[in-house]
């Protein structure tokens, strides 16, 4: 059938398409062609809601493939693995009907309480946007649209709903739209998910700014923007913001709503129409379900995942991996009560669920494996002695322990932050007793969020193995005995106390705001800007091999940068490495930290094999967002590119030169004298003006150092403020003259030389 | 004769009241009665220029005591002190005939890079703004007016006649504002002179909020405000924001300037006279020529005050005082070529110079005193093997060493901030050398801001001896041998590192705009906050005797505290104590640093000898700006109350409950179930309103745990949205008619208690 132009439809019938049908789909239109669509929570799997509906993840959902949660995937910084788990997910989707995933979140992780940063990637905008970018690859791939959220600025629980998240146009611009900017322009995903709470003190749900002007005008969005799960308060309001569809739906109030709007001439009904072409092109999107889904391959791929994003910490004397022959304590609750997501709404309701310590135990060369819980899971468990007793002789008569330390599940959670960095205080005193029965004990941390680690300077080896989905325990089984060589790196700094983290004096906020106060400088952005000692910086993984970097060579290419370095396995394993770019830029007119990530790369290489890794950067990584113009400018100088295996492990640098932008300073009143005087124009024309009453002013004197003093002094002088001082040479007329010499002659110049778009 | 009521001379006479006659006097009108005014620099003496004039420090001024710059008065914490150093250079204006005197400078220390620091009291606004008072008090005690400044936020040099401070309103009023508020309201300051700077995009100048709103109307201040020497931009501006008087003048442009707006529209008239009634006021205050002043009796105060600021910051083994007979090395330039003042405006032309060379030898008991300049105060000066040579044998021979450090003259003015924290490296090099001779060594440090110090650790002894005023010599010479127990203490936290200090990533900012990210945790708020290592703490200083403190008795009083406690000199010398009272509110709902300073005291005792020492907390020291009501808030709880010897000296703790204000949160569709159900009458009638509907949600069911969960995060849910999702036993009706009872049962309740002014 050809379809109806849905313009046409009826004002109500409009309307209707901007709000769902109920929970989890859309109204679509049957004689306009337009199908319902489903959604369904994500990212992680899917959470297709089977009776009653919530969007708190309490409620029964369809059995489906719980993949490692994203601080896991995160921490593979693996573009191609999360473009295979992206369209694992999007096969069982399509599967079960659903037409979108609601996910991947890039939020950035401004501060380690975050109560839903286990769901986000990174602190860091390039891995955020480049991972979120590949997630929403793999699951579009197989006709499933991806939601991309929260957009914007939700970094945190508390208040959620109404907090206004006070960023400057920088950090807002480099920081926390960064990862979503990349996502739309590389990934064009089907949908964008608006955030519940303000942004500068407008909800995002009502923010034309950015849900029109930057997603759709800046970066060319083209998709559909849903709301999350009742952050609409007026439907009229939001719709002339941008937001294309209200969910969940709310048909009674809604369609009304609209229809009185456009009625008493509130609401243009060009303004529906544009959200409602919109809505039909997204309908049109969705194909019928196909199936079934490989359940077994997906499984194997969630074990897979959670091996590329567990990080090797430390591996003093080479404890790890255990030898074959080994024999093994595993001490703690967590090897058979495993954590490997975390609650809320991205909560999956898995095929299956292995466990660490029967995968251990299944592994082929693996000792005695003797198991202790050690500690119950209980909030605010308190030591019982005949636990901790039976944990040390286990790790008494052991080779080698392994102790799974974690977080509570009721600690990390959508809907609440969390209170400190702390882990229970009951598993760090089990600790401290079988490090004393046995010292030779690996670490291993389950949990969605950082950490403080007051025992990793006390025992040889520690792996984060975060949360692993259904696939973890075999995961870190298989890392543990060295099946797979640990190769994940940290997406997030591990500071050393909670009091060290940027946000820490003002996270979550007072009375309805949160000032971004550390401005640009999160995560590893702000610890090497102030040279400050953390536990695991950015960056951060150790393997069961060694890497070797040589000839680091870096050209201009494309607008940007190219860069080659060599990479060598000096090992005797095969294994993965991760090869990060930074660039600084030493004396730079603005804030930067001294170097932020512009590139990585993910290398597989056998034992004693090399290759030349090549690593582009884009010119958006080398600008910084410039206020003057409301645009990125590219600073010109000397940038300072480092190959690294963390932030704060550089191997190779090089120096480049690049010539940058030139923006012109505006020439007013408000003009100081310095920058007349430094400008190429400016400063000839000003000598010409004014050269004899400057040369007093400017120095050139008998006293060297009075003279620059007056010189730096003066030099912050707004040229207008010349006229107000008695006996001054600078009247009204001169300054008007002067002003428009330098304007004439710029526009002269320009006439050659076109200016900066 | 009898004045004619000035708003009756002519539209021209009276626009020149409100500019200068020239750069230093206001215009005055004979036949009105109106004087005209000398305005003079300060705020550490006069500096009354007589031939050539500037605003920089540069032409010649009248001979003037030069008492110590505020960084040393500042570090006295001696209230009555900073009354007779007012006094007295009251009394050497009046012998000048002049009328104002510009200062204090009661700016807070955000960064120490702050190139005029030197001119600012405090990181802390309690102290800023007691010890401003008192210069205040004293100055006018001759019928000499004040010119508070820089009002306000003015706290860098770098683009300082543009930047605008952007600061939220909580540490723009608890901090920046604070000191001002305070000198205000216990002082009432003829003059408040605004900064060249804009706060929160408006230029002071033209900042009617600022000028008006904060300044008359919220703190009733009934003085004149006088530009910075070419702040103002438009006159008219600038008289409608409140700008009563532009400096230096520029009578041929504003009369014209105003004229003609007032003939145009675009300025009332009224608004002028508003200007001149204060200005006539102002000019009656001025008294004529008195004198001479006592310029001997002002040295020995300089002296005395110079004594009381040197903060004595390490002292192991009793180093210091050098006993009878010592014989002593002095080492650095500094000892003969004292630095005692900045420079710029404020820079006093001394009736005479001490230097602690000349002084020490002078010294009644003192040993043998060999000098060494060791280094040159050249700026970037070279280690010279001589002097280095001679420097280490001179220690070698004495039997202590005191050893001058400090900063070079041009990198502490006014104009210009410090590029970092360092020494000169040859000062340094030339320390080790010399400890190596002789580890016996006292360091003095000269300069006007604080300095990174990582000798501090390798030496025994320390002085701050900031800069002196031109009896700075012989201060330090009375404190190196005893003649004066130190008693100084920090008003700024001299830290580790320049990295380590709040503002270090966004000072001085960029493209105009300076963003003040630490919020209120400013100095030791931050340190304190972030619990990080402090090279010294905020308050911190040695005596040659001991302090004991012993019941501390905290009561309420007259709407604040009082505290009570018990000091005893336990040494064998007299000495003067600076007891300081911290409060801080554990598990406050705001942001807020562990301790804040609420109060102090100056308490001199013989040796043996012991006094109750009384100390007064206004109620608005315990208060918070609460953004919610646009005022302060005293919240209720347990607040504790600290006597302490530094920031980090808490000597005894008492805790004292305060019933506070209570702050009724707007009942509206925003309001969250967990604001609702926490108020107590909100809470009843939602409770009544959908008893049966809220149990489902707010737990009570089997899952301890998941109902916890889930109580938190429906707790954060706005009650409007309850409205938007499928299936909500909450109606528009049903929310509107909730809101309406909540509204009406507090209006019925505030019918017998009054609310909250």
């Amino acid at each position: 059938m050809n379809a109806m132009i849905p313009t046409e439809l009826t004002i109500q019938e409009k309307a209707s398409l901007t709000t769902g049908r109920d929970f989890w789909s859309t109204s679509g239109h049957a004689s306009a062609g337009l199908p319902s669509v489903i959604l369904t929570d994500g990212p992680h799997g899917l959470r297709l809601q089977t009776g009653a509906t919530d969007h708190l993840g309490l409620a029964d959902s369809v059995p489906a493939t719980c993949f490692p949660p994203a601080v896991t995937l995160g921490s593979s910084f693996d573009v191609s693995l999360l473009e295979r788990v992206g369209a694992a997910i999007g096969a069982e989707a399509r599967a079960q009907g659903v037409g979108v995933v609601l996910g991947p979140g890039v939020n950035i992780k401004r501060s380690p309480l975050c109560g839903r940063n286990f769901e986000y990637l990174s602190e860091d905008p390039l891995v955020s946007g480049v991972l979120g970018s590949a997630l929403v690859d793999g699951l579009q791939s197989r006709d499933v649209g991806a939601s991309v959220k929260h957009f914007a600025a939700n970094n945190q629980e508390a208040d959620r709903m109404r907090v206004s998240a006070d960023v400057d146009p920088r950090p807002l611009r480099e920081i926390y739209l960064r990862a979503f900017e990349r996502v739309v322009r590389n990934a064009s995903p089907w949908t964008v998910m608006c955030s519940y709470n303000r942004i500068n003190g407008v909800s995002a749900a009502e923010n034309r700014w950015l849900l029109t002007d930057v997603l759709r005008e800046d970066w060319g969005f083209d998709g559909i923007v849903v709301s999350d799960w009742g952050a609409v308060t007026d439907r009229v309001r939001s719709l002339k913001a941008g937001l294309d569809l209200e969910m969940p739906g709310n048909p009674g109030n809604s369609i009304q709503r609209i229809s009185d709007a456009i009625a008493s001439g509130e609401l243009e009904e060009s303004v529906l129409d544009e959200s409602v072409v919109r809505l039909a092109e997204f309908a049109k999107r969705a194909r019928p379900a196909e199936g079934p889904a490989d359940l077994e391959a997906n499984h194997a791929l969630a074990r897979e995942a959670a091996g590329k994003g567990i990080v090797l910490l430390k591996n003093e004397g080479g404890l790890l991996p255990v030898p074959a022959g080994t024999d093994i304590a595993v001490i703690g609750e967590f090897a058979r009560t495993p954590r490997y997501q975390g609650a809320g709404s991205s909560q999956v309701n898995p095929t299956r669920v292995e466990n660490f310590l029967d995968e251990l135990k299944a592994a082929p060369g693996v000792g005695a494996v003797e198991f202790a819980p050690g500690y119950s899971l209980a909030v605010d468990a308190a030591p019982e002695a005949e636990l901790f007793a039976e944990a040390a002789a286990a790790a008494g008569r052991a080779d080698t322990v392994i102790f799974l330390l974690g977080l509570p599940s009721a600690v990390e959670s959508e809907g609440f932050d969390r209170a400190d960095l702390q882990l229970p205080a009951v598993q760090l005193a089990l600790l401290d007793e079988v490090r004393a029965a046995n010292p030779k004990v690996a670490v291993a941390l389950v949990g969605g969020g950082v950490v403080e680690m007051p025992f990793a300077d006390e025992v040889p080896a520690v792996l984060a193995a975060w949360l692993g989905g259904q696939a973890g325990g075999g995961a870190l089984a298989d890392v543990v005995t060295g099946a797979v060589n640990p190769s994940g790196r940290l997406a997030e700094t591990i500071p050393l106390r909670l009091e060290d983290t940027p946000a820490a004096l003002d996270f979550p906020g007072e009375h309805g705001h949160v000032r971004y106060g550390e401005g640009i400088f999160v995560g590893y952005r702000w610890h090497d800007a102030r040279k400050a000692a953390v536990r695991y910086p950015f960056g951060h993984g150790l393997s069961y091999t060694d890497f070797e970097y040589t000839d680091l060579d870096v050209q201009r290419y494309d607008d940007g940068l190219r860069a080659t370095v060599t990479l060598r396995n000096t090992g005797s394993v095969a294994g993965r490495e991760i090869v990060q770019l930074y660039v600084g830029l030493p004396g730079s007119g603005v804030a930067r930290p001294p170097r932020s990530l512009a590139a990585f790369a993910c290398v597989e290489l056998a034992a004693g094999e090399s290759t030349e890794v090549e690593l582009l950067v884009d010119r958006s990584e080398l600008a910084y967002w410039d206020t003057r113009v409301d645009g990125w400018t590219v600073e010109p100088g000397t940038y300072e590119v480092s190959a690294a295996a963390s932030s704060r492990d550089v191997r190779l640098n090089a120096d480049i030169e690049l010539a940058g932008d030139v923006v012109q300073v505006a020439i007013n009143a408000e003009t100081t004298l310095g920058e007349l005087l430094a400008d190429p124009i400016g400063g000839a024309i000003m000598a010409q003006h004014a050269g004899d009453a400057l040369s007093g002013i400017t120095g050139g004197s008998g006293d060297d150092e009075a003279s620059s003093m007056m010189a730096t002094m003066l030099g912050s002088l707004p040229i207008g403020r010349l006229v107000n001082f008695p006996g001054s040479p600078m009247t009204h007329e001169g300054l008007a003259q002067l002003i428009g010499a330098v304007q004439g002659a710029r526009a002269a110049a320009a006439a050659g030389v076109p200016a900066k778009q």
